[in-house]
């Protein structure tokens, strides 16, 4: 009988793998930097050695199956990434499979904001609703949607590309093609951009910017108006998700959370002047930070393994 | 047994009610041009009378139940409207219950772009997919989300709010607070404004624009110039719902359709230049125009009545 799930979590920077039992207790953790530049075969290796460590120590007769969180536009159907900036060379190519292969475990593959959307579900902030919306905020913005308990995949599993709602139309030309990309607002790379433009410093983090805005200075007003800006462009991209799901909650995770207090009341004062969904609906409707931190992917890679009609 | 269901539509001019078998045969229909000045007695006594008519016609004990599809912002949960700038006296009041307890029948109340999605998906453009946005295009422009076959009404009923997308972030105000929205630009009053302000005429309604475009003059060219504008506008919108949903088909309703080869073109243009998505699943994504026209908001109210589980 299955005991307990693995989830990994390809991040930009880490790998991580956890054994996580049904009731979501983590059991065991291992992570480490991957060298990334090595190449697939040395992401595929350490993926799997990661997993093989965690079923030797679990047992494989009580391992439920593996849930694989990684970054970048991904086919559900077929299992493999069709865009990712970070692992060009993981791009079509057969990952679900190979890992299958090499484990002969039970193997599935999902966008890393929607399994962060899922472990924040059923594990963290979200516990209490059915039907929730989360953007990460990283170096670009993810989006995941969880509708009636699952993942919105979309036809191909490319649902909830959040990053690319648009909030300023003739706006900063983005990657993707579009311009005014929310990540282009309100990403830590906008922001770091947005301190080079307002000449704070070349090499600026957003945490950089946050400690700069909580300093009584010149700069300090500058970094608190870029913080105003990535508030307003959330409160753009609220405002027309409430529009769109009138979900009972929006979460907003990553590592630009310490800022909140700086970015959040723009972004309710947006969200609030340009839906008229939020205004009818301020009591059931709440915006607020993450729970389960950078974990999120971890829990929900392994709660997708348990399969979803669990 | 139940051997049909009654679908009402309560819509900006017309009441009209059919008998709808369970194969989405339409037995009988009723119709008429409804003085909505008289008040909300005169509409409820309408509607019920309407409803009776048929089930006097189809027998009481074969009756499913009744569908409604009203316009406005619905609780769905409660079973009345909230806002609603053409029925104000309906706003706030327990309709749902009150044709309840006139019928003594079950009856539900749903928004009618919603309806209409839930009748396209049934018995209209969407018959082959499970999950599909449809926008209508009319006076304004409402939403419906249809989702693993179902109506994505969201925590009160209030998802679908499509027409206020922004498209424009600082753009012409709109009634609902925000600035630019979809509706301002793409929906028969928009297409009416851009004329007065191109100084085509004071009175043109969207079809006059529609025929002025096909002609050969600086009027004509004016008049392609206002419906490259909403094609624009759609096509904004169509790329966040895209990036939003990766849906397999994304439809388009409403008096404006006939303009279709006129906006078109820079509504495709823009979806494929704004959304990273289309452009990766192009041949999984269809734009395409509705089939039942104004017939189905009342198909799909007669289909919700049937409930969801069947």
């Amino acid at each position: 009988m299955a005991t307990y799930s693995i989830g990994v979590d390809l991040g930009g920077t880490n790998l991580r793998a956890a054994a996580v039992d049904a009731s979501g207790r983590m059991l065991d953790k291992v992570e480490g930097r991957t060298n990334f530049t090595e190449g697939r075969e040395a992401v595929l290796g350490d993926m799997v050695a990661a997993i093989e460590t965690l079923r030797a120590l679990h047992g494989a007769a009580g391992l439920a199956g593996v849930g694989v969180s990684a970054p970048g536009f991904i086919r559900i159907r077929d299992g493999f990434i069709t865009n990712c900036n970070h692992l060009p060379y993981l791009e079509n190519f057969p990952i679900q499979d190979e890992i299958i292969r090499r484990l002969g475990a039970p193997v599935i593959l999902e966008n890393n904001a929607n399994a962060a959307a899922l472990g924040e579900k059923w594990f963290g902030a979200g516990r209490e609703v059915d039907d929730l919306v989360l953007l990460t905020l990283g170096t670009g913005i993810g989006g995941g949607i969880i509708c009636g308990g699952r993942v919105l995949r979309g036809y191909v599993g490319m649902a909830g590309e959040l990053g690319h709602i648009t909030v300023v139309p003739g706006g900063n030309p983005c990657g993707c093609g579009n311009r005014g990309c929310l990540e282009r607002y309100a990403s830590a790379t906008a922001v770091s951009a947005m301190a080079r433009l307002l000449q704070l410093g070349d090499e600026l983090s957003a945490e950089d910017v946050h400690d700069l805005a909580l300093t009584d200075s010149p700069a300090g007003e500058k970094a608190r108006e870029i913080w105003r800006i990535v508030g307003e462009s959330l409160g753009a991209a609220l405002a027309t998700l409430v529009n769109t799901f009138n979900f009972p909650l929006y979460l907003l995770s990553g590592g630009m959370l310490p800022a909140w207090h700086f970015f959040a009341p723009a972004m309710m004062h947006t969200l609030e002047r340009r839906s008229f969904t939020y205004r009818a609906t301020r009591d059931e409707t709440r915006i607020a930070p993450a729970l389960l931190d950078n974990e999120a992917g971890l829990y929900g890679a392994a709660y997708l393994a348990w399969g979803e009609g669990r």
